[in-house]
């Protein structure tokens, strides 16, 4: 008998991941990742990128680096960052492997066993994952069309006996839910939470790709308010504007929190990829990143307007669901008694994949909804695969 | 006030990070570092891979991959572990983020708060942090020059109110100490073992750079013994063997553990680089690795032996040290009331920077020891730096 630490029984395998094998098989058409298309890389950018290093450049990208990121990175992706308006000289930057790490080592920072974490439901399933990994309780909080539930935010903090430890959010583009916070919500947030010892997790990893420039100025992040009385802690990342593969996220938090994730950064994997690392800074220093992510957000916004033409022609008007505004989802609420898994398994038969509500209710049961993914399958495919997901929900209700 | 983990509370920087900062600046000689030599990089290698790359593996870099390592990465490691002797066709193979991440899974599969981890002492830095990060309660065993010490090793079991939950070594070349187990030595080990539930946890990232073909037999691993009632979890890295910036590493453990760690790596990155995969399978498929390895290893031995030479030279005769046979590290015993941070104080004012004892010691307190390492000098710089050690300890003993 192996005997597992008690922290593992909290993890379990997802539905999604069984279904990956499934979604990257050629036949099937899938709208289940939240990968980048694979044809939109900067190949040829990072050919050019390669082949200018010097060799002392080869020689770091080979080599261990510092915990917190190489000191070139650091500067360029500060200077970026402030650029949008992030506090970086007041905060104190990390490069890590993946936003994803990011989250695990603020979770890992803050979280006893037993600690609750105000969450939104939906939410993304990685987070939901890493807080179940240190044996959180996941306290939910619903979203609106304009981002989380104030009154039910109250409602949680104040009916709570112990006071939760963070509360992880996401403003803009969620994933799963497409939806943009208001500014109205951000600050009713603000006013709920200062002075309360409840710091934010703001993961903001789609912001970059908006379809309509006049959302921006409602898109302003937390962070860049730069609230008194509240920890702020940011999380962002290369995968959705540069490439997942690099795994390069990043966090920019206050100076005590600092040096505490410096630690836990330590004792993971002492430092994120260099070779990585000295791409993104050529990337951005190279001045490609902004004109690369203009590129492909004209991309998306076509699949993305595609993607809410098709379902407007071919769903049921018992299904309704948010229009995207930007990112890489549509969130589809089912008709009342349509349960996602039926839905699935029956487009499944037809080829086509996406993936089922429950897999982002923190309580993993809610399943009256489907994430319908536009980042990696073009207009065409979307146009031929959409129509069979709304089949399969005419099947399953007897609308047919 | 933020409310961290109490699980923070045990992690502290370290005297060796708190130097790495002189140990880089190029006024000094290092001694303290465990990198391989900048200069011994393959680099045209990696510029022909790189540039040999089609449309399609550039994507794949540039994309997610599956959580526990691409595919083609997977079975060319698995072909060049088999020809190890290790046993990889029983067993499962996970693709990690540096093989301290692989030590940090392992450590999180099995570890509750105040559980006990048997450990050598000294040991290495960067699994003692991992476990901390646990709040493990370190249980040590000394080491000897052939191996952790069998007796003591008894006698932590039988006292222990509570089974510790792993074993945690490393059998060759090991870091700090030198050293490598006799096969006596992993043969009582396993003994002792067998049928208690307590697993051990093999870290070997550097049998490849032995200096004496005739040590080859008795380095075998207790993973290629493949011992009855025994989980022994492998680790490994690229790390010492074509570059550690790539950030990859690998633990081959029996399935039902390979389980629950692909359920945390899922938490912690979702994935490994995937640059960094393509870059390694493809230095496995085209041949190069052991050719390299055999570059290195015949530098790296120079570098040994003249650390050997020197050192017996120009060292007072009341310090001793086991000659390295490999790897990159010699540990020098001190005189008796000689405190290695004294020695380190007085080399730094001349310009030279090692590693202290206490670093090593679970405990952070028996400083009679310091690590000398000689992968990233070239001789000239081992005869020149390696004095200036001799001289400190001389003044800080009065021997002058």
């Amino acid at each position: 008998m192996t005997r597992f630490s008690s922290s593992v029984a909290e993890l379990r395998s997802s539905e999604i991941r069984d279904l990956m094998s499934l979604a990257t098989s050629p036949d099937m058409i899938s709208f289940a990742g939240g990968m980048p298309g694979n044809e939109l890389f900067p190949l040829n950018k990072i050919d050019k990128i390669l082949n200018s290093l010097c060799e002392k450049e080869k020689q770091v990208a080979l080599q261990y680096g510092p915990t917190t990121g190489l000191p070139t990175l650091l500067e360029s992706l500060s200077e970026w960052l402030e650029k949008k308006g992030l506090p970086v000289k007041s905060n104190k930057l990390i490069i890590t492997t993946g936003s994803l790490q990011a989250i695990n080592i603020l979770a890992k920072a803050f979280l006893d066993p037993g600690d609750s974490v105000l969450v939104e439901t939906p939410s993304f399933i990685g987070a939901l994952s890493a807080f179940r990994s240190y044996q959180a309780n996941l306290v939910t909080v619903p979203l609106n069309g304009d981002g989380m539930d104030i009154k039910l935010l109250k409602d949680r903090i104040n009916s709570s006996s112990v006071k939760p430890k963070f509360l992880y959010y996401s403003p803009n583009f969620h994933n799963p839910a497409g939806i943009v916070y208001s500014e109205e919500v951000k600050k009713e947030m603000i006013d709920v939470l200062r002075n309360q010892e409840i710091p934010i997790i703001e993961d903001d990893v789609y912001s970059d790709l908006y379809f309509f420039e006049e959302d921006r100025p409602k898109m302003k992040l937390i962070k860049s308010m730069d609230p008194e009385g509240i920890d702020v802690c940011f999380t962002g990342s290369f995968s959705k504007i540069l490439g997942p593969g690099l795994r390069l996220g990043w966090m920019l938090v206050p100076d005590n929190i600092y040096q505490k994730c410096e630690l836990i950064k330590q004792s993971i994997d002492a430092c994120s990829p260099s070779i990585s690392q000295v791409v993104a800074d050529k990337f951005i220093r190279e001045g490609h990143i902004d004109a690369y992510i203009s590129e492909v957000r004209e991309e998306y916004k076509k699949r993305g307007l595609a993607m809410i033409d098709t379902l407007e022609k071919c769903l049921p008007e018992s299904v309704s669901f948010e229009k995207p505004r930007g990112g890489f989802y549509t969130w589809l609420q089912l008709p009342e008694g349509c349960d996602a898994t039926d839905v699935l398994k029956k487009s499944i038969e037809k080829g086509v994949v996406f993936v089922t509500g429950k897999t982002f209710d923190p309580d993993g049961i809610k399943n009256d909804h489907i994430r319908v993914s536009f980042c990696n399958t073009d207009v065409e495919t979307i146009k031929k695969g959409v129509p069979v997901i709304a089949e399969a929900i005419r099947v399953i209700m007897n609308l047919a």
